[in-house]
């Protein structure tokens, strides 16, 4: 079935969440945003590129750091208004060089670190 | 280092996304939304309590189904403004009884449907 990206339901800032999914160890790497661009982009480039709220202005993931995001598949939900891209990362994928961005856990009313900063 | 639930960053709704992940297959199952009750709630009572913004309550994922998640970790990202629950799922993850609500992917610009209803 062709795929319609006007069939995607963006939020009222034109926005749709992305979660990047390492695609060979299944670790959730970040989830980050896209508008209708970067979906386009990230289809045609191959490279995940969201959409910095910050900066308004597309973000080529690792354009700067080198920790790039390259595409293997991209998802979406029943309800399509949520993204899932698999991905090779290139480094770490957390602006901390963490592996993951979801490094700290909440057990027993702490905030416990599991990861520490990769060597880049 | 204790966890103060006023650190997450709620979006200007009072919501927060989380995404639900299969704690043994990694499989990511779903994203639905909490406030801070949820949170609080699926802390307490170990089963993953999202917020329903069309019913616009406490939903007790799988109250009605059966198709509970129970938690195993509950982390949040480097920004404070998205959650991972990992989660022990009973039956299918998704409303339309496919095991994860991510079943279609763009691939060549079409749409494919890469799992079938569960029977439950």
């Amino acid at each position: 079935m062709e795929f319609d990206p006007e069939s995607l339901k963006f939020d009222e800032n034109g926005l749709i969440p992305c979660i990047a999914q390492d695609v060979d160890t299944r670790e959730v790497l970040m989830m980050a945003w896209m508008n209708a661009a970067s979906v386009a982009r990230t289809l045609e480039t191959g490279l995940v590129t969201y959409w910095s709220r910050s900066r308004q202005a597309l973000w080529i993931k690792g354009e700067t750091s080198g920790h790039v995001q390259t595409l293997a598949d991209l998802r979406l939900d029943c309800d399509a208004d949520c993204l899932l891209a698999l991905v090779r990362q290139r480094g770490p994928a957390c602006h901390t060089n963490r592996r993951s961005c979801f490094y700290t856990a909440l057990r027993d009313g702490d905030a416990v670190e599991l990861m520490v900063p990769e060597e880049v």
